[in-house]
C-alpha cells in the first residue's frame, strides 16, 4: 500500500509537469527496463495527459452536435406551415436517381435482405476498385475497398484502425464537428489547428509546426466542409512529406470530391504512398444520406481492419442498400447532373452574398458550402443563425459548429434552387444589416 | 525524470502483485487526497490489470469469429453445387414479410432516404412502446427506445452507454460470441462465467461467486444463443438482487423472446426497476436479419446516451428500413407463424437427435438453437465440424464458438424444414458414430 501512497504522489506530480515526447520517450525506455509494453507506457501517458486537462480541452464538438437541434426547430417551423428556407445542413435537396431506387426495391423483393460480409459485397467493392483505378490511373483490386455505413463509419472505422488509445490525431478546422468529437469518443486525443480565412484557409504551416511523434493521423477533407476551399497538389504533397516524416496516417475525407470546381485537386489516391485511407460516401453525388453507405480505400490489411471494426459494431450493412449504390455508381449521368446544379447555386451564394458590404465571401472552388464572414463587430453567430430562423424563415448553420475560432462565419449550404436561394440570400444580408 | 524511473518501479511491481477491489479503494482514495479524480485512478488500476495479462485473457472471441469463415466455405460448396444442409448460422431461412418488404419499397420511393434522428423515427419509437407497454402492462414512451443498427449497435451502445474504460462486464458462456469481443474492443474487461450442461446452464450460483465492485454491467440472454435455455422468473429476479446489492446494470438480450416454449419467462422489463436495458431486434421474429434493426429499452436517458453512441458511429440507420420495422411490428400473424415453425423445428431436432446413444440433449426451452453434447471422449467440435460439412455436406456450429469450456458441444439451429432437417440429422449422428 506505500507503493500506491507513493504512485499516487508521481502522477499528481507528473499532471502538472510539461509532459513533453521527450518524457514519453524516457517512460517507453524506463517501462521496458522494467519489464513493461511501450503500448502500456503510451496509455498512462496518455491518461496523465486527460487528468491534467488537455484532453478533450480543445474544440467544440457539443456547438456541432446543437446544430441538430436547430435543424429540429427549423423542420418543426416548416411544419407549423411557415415559409423556411433550409440552408443549414449538408444534405442535398435531390433525392437518390431512379435508378438507385429501383435497385433497392427490387433486390429487397429478391430477398437480399440476409447477412452478409462486414467489408461489403463484392459486386459493389469490385466496382468502386474499378471505378476509381479507371478514374485515377490505379490498380485497386476489391480487397482495397470496405464498404461501411456511410461516411461516418468510414471516419469512425479508420481512427480505430490506425491509432491506440490516447493517439494524437490532428484535425484541421473549421471542421465537420464529427472528427474531434470521434476522435474523443473512442479515447484518442485530438490536436487542433486553427486554419485562417485571411491565409485562405491553408493548413500547411500549422501542421507542420503541431505535429509531433505524438502524432498518428491527419485528417484532411478537401473540398473542405465548411470553407469550400480545394487544396492544390503542392499542398497536399506537403503535408504527405509531414506525415511520412512523423510515421503518422492520413485519412482524406474525400465525400465532395466530385463537387470540385477548379483544377488542381488531386485525389489522396493519386499523391498517397503507404498510410493513406480515403473516405468516400454516396451521401453527397448521388443525394443518398439516409441510405447510409459509404466507404473507405486503403491496403487490404487496413480495409479488413476498417471491416473488422464495422463487424463489431454492426455486423454489416444491408445487401439492399449496397445494390442501390452500386446502381448509383453506373449512373454517371446523374452524378453530372448533381455536381452542375450544386456548382450554379454555389456561384449565385457567392454573387448575392458579395453585394453586401458587411459579407466578405471568397469564390467558391468546391463542396456544397459557402463560409462567409461577417464584418460586424461582437458577431456572434448562434444568435445570428437563432435570430434569423425566428425573423426571417431562414436556416444557416452557425460558423461555431466548425470550431471556436469561426464565431464571425457562417455557413450556407447550396441546396435550394435558383429563386429561393437568391430570396435566402436577400434576407440573410438584410438581417446582417439589421444586426449590426 | 528520476519520477519516471520510480513509476515504472511502482508499476511494474503492481503488475506483479495481487490486485484486489480493496486496492482499487485505497488507490481511489490516495488519488483523491492528491487532487487526482477516481476515474483516473480506475483506469490506471485498469491499465494495470490489463498489462499483467488478465485482461483479454478469458474467452475464446476468435474461436466465435472464425464461425464466418466456416460459412463461407458452406456458401461456396453450395455454389459449386454440392448440396449443403446449412444449420451454422443464427439466420432463419425465412425472409422479411411482404407487408414489411413493401413498406420499405414504398418508403423508398416516396423520398425516405434522409438523414433521420440518431434514436430512429418517433412513429416506430412510439409502435414498439405502445406494443411492449400492451404485452408486459408497462407504460413506456417513444423516449424510452432507441432504435439501432440491429441487435449488434444495441449491446455495442449500451455497454458504452453504461460502463467506462476498463470496467468489469459479466458475460455468461456458452453465449454469441460478440458480446466478449465488444467488451474487449470498447476497451472494458470481460470477466466470464462458465455455465455447465449438467447444471442445466444455470447462471445464479455463478454470478454470486464472481461479481465484485468493479463490476458494472451483467449481460444476459434468455432464450439463450446457443443452449435454447429460458430462465425463469425466480432466477432472473436473483440476478436483478446480487446486481442491485453492486450496483451494477443488467443488459437483457432478448432477440428471441417471442421463441419461448416453456412457461415462466418474464422479460427484464416486468421484472427491472432501474439501471436494466432490454436489447431486442427484428431480425429473428421476421427473418429480417439484413436490415440491421433492433433497439433498446430503458429510462430516457440511457436510451439518449445509446443513441449518442449510434450518432457517433454512424449517423443514424435508414428510415426505410425502420418503416419496413414498422409495418413488420404490426404484422402480428407473420411473427406467429415464424415462431411456430420454429418450435415445430426443435422438437424435430430433439427428436431425431435424442436417438444417437453418443449425443446428449435436453429438451428445448426456446430460441432458435439446439445444444447437445457430445459424448465422445477427446471431441474436438471444430474437426467435426469441418469433417463433416467436408464429408457429409451439413454445416453446424461447433461449439467452441461459445466459449473455451464447450469444445463437445454442438449448436444446430432450426433453419431448415422438416426433410431436411432429419436428413441432416441422420447425417450428424451418423458422423459422430463414425468420429468415435
Amino acid at each position: 500500500m506505500r507503493e500506491i501512497a507513493e504512485l499516487s504522489k508521481i502522477c499528481a506530480s507528473l499532471a502538472k509537469s510539461d509532459l513533453s515526447v521527450e518524457m514519453l520517450d524516457v517512460m517507453i525506455s524506463e517501462f521496458s527496463r522494467h519489464g513493461l509494453s511501450g503500448d502500456f507506457a503510451r496509455k498512462i501517458f496518455s491518461l496523465v495527459l486527460e487528468e491534467r486537462g488537455r484532453y478533450g480541452g480543445e474544440g467544440t464538438p457539443e456547438s456541432g452536435l446543437k446544430l441538430r437541434e436547430f435543424a429540429s426547430r427549423a423542420l418543426e417551423l416548416q411544419r407549423m406551415g411557415r415559409e423556411v428556407y433550409r440552408l443549414e445542413l449538408g444534405e442535398p435537396d435531390f433525392t437518390a436517381p431512379p435508378s438507385a431506387v429501383e435497385a433497392a426495391c427490387k433486390a429487397i423483393r429478391e430477398g437480399y435482405s440476409k447477412y452478409g460480409p462486414a467489408n461489403g459485397i463484392k459486386e459493389l467493392r469490385a466496382a468502386i476498385a474499378s471505378k476509381l483505378s479507371e478514374r485515377f490511373g490505379l490498380d485497386l483490386k476489391p480487397d482495397n475497398i470496405a464498404v461501411t455505413a456511410g461516411g461516418t463509419f468510414a471516419v469512425y472505422g479508420s481512427i480505430e484502425a490506425v491509432t491506440g488509445l490516447g493517439d494524437e490525431v490532428i484535425v484541421i478546422e473549421p471542421a465537420w464537428p464529427l472528427y474531434a468529437h470521434q476522435v474523443r469518443w473512442l479515447g484518442r486525443r485530438p490536436k487542433i489547428i486553427k486554419t485562417r480565412f485571411e491565409d485562405n484557409w491553408d493548413p500547411v504551416n500549422m501542421i507542420q509546426e503541431k505535429v509531433s511523434r505524438l502524432t498518428k493521423l491527419i485528417i484532411l477533407n478537401y473540398p473542405n466542409n465548411p470553407t469550400g476551399r480545394v487544396l492544390d497538389e503542392r499542398s497536399i504533397r506537403a503535408i504527405i512529406e509531414i506525415a511520412e516524416d512523423y510515421g503518422a496516417w492520413i485519412l482524406s475525407d474525400e465525400v465532395y470530391m466530385d463537387f470540385c470546381y477548379r483544377d488542381g485537386f488531386e485525389s489522396i489516391l493519386k499523391l498517397g504512398t503507404e498510410r493513406t485511407i480515403m473516405v468516400n460516401s454516396f451521401s453527397k453525388t448521388w443525394g443518398m444520406t439516409g441510405f447510409r453507405v459509404g466507404y473507405v480505400v486503403s491496403d487490404p490489411e487496413t480495409a479488413a481492419r476498417v471491416a473488422r471494426a464495422q463487424n463489431t459494431a454492426i455486423t454489416c450493412i444491408p445487401e439492399f442498400v449496397q445494390r442501390a449504390a452500386l446502381a448509383a455508381l453506373n449512373d454517371e449521368e446523374s452524378a453530372r447532373r448533381n455536381v452542375e446544379l450544386i456548382g450554379m447555386r454555389l456561384r449565385i451564394l457567392y454573387e448575392e452574398l458579395s453585394r453586401s458590404r458587411l459579407i466578405e465571401v471568397r469564390p467558391p472552388e468546391g463542396a456544397m458550402y459557402i463560409f462567409p464572414r461577417i464584418n460586424v463587430e461582437g458577431f456572434d453567430s448562434w444568435r445570428f443563425a437563432w435570430k434569423l430562423l425566428e425573423e426571417k424563415g431562414v436556416a444557416i448553420a452557425p460558423g461555431a459548429c466548425f470550431g471556436q475560432s469561426y464565431n464571425n462565419h457562417l455557413r450556407i449550404s447550396a441546396v435550394l434552387d435558383e429563386k429561393p436561394l437568391r430570396e435566402a440570400c436577400r434576407r440573410i444580408r438584410e438581417a446582417v444589416e439589421e444586426y449590426c
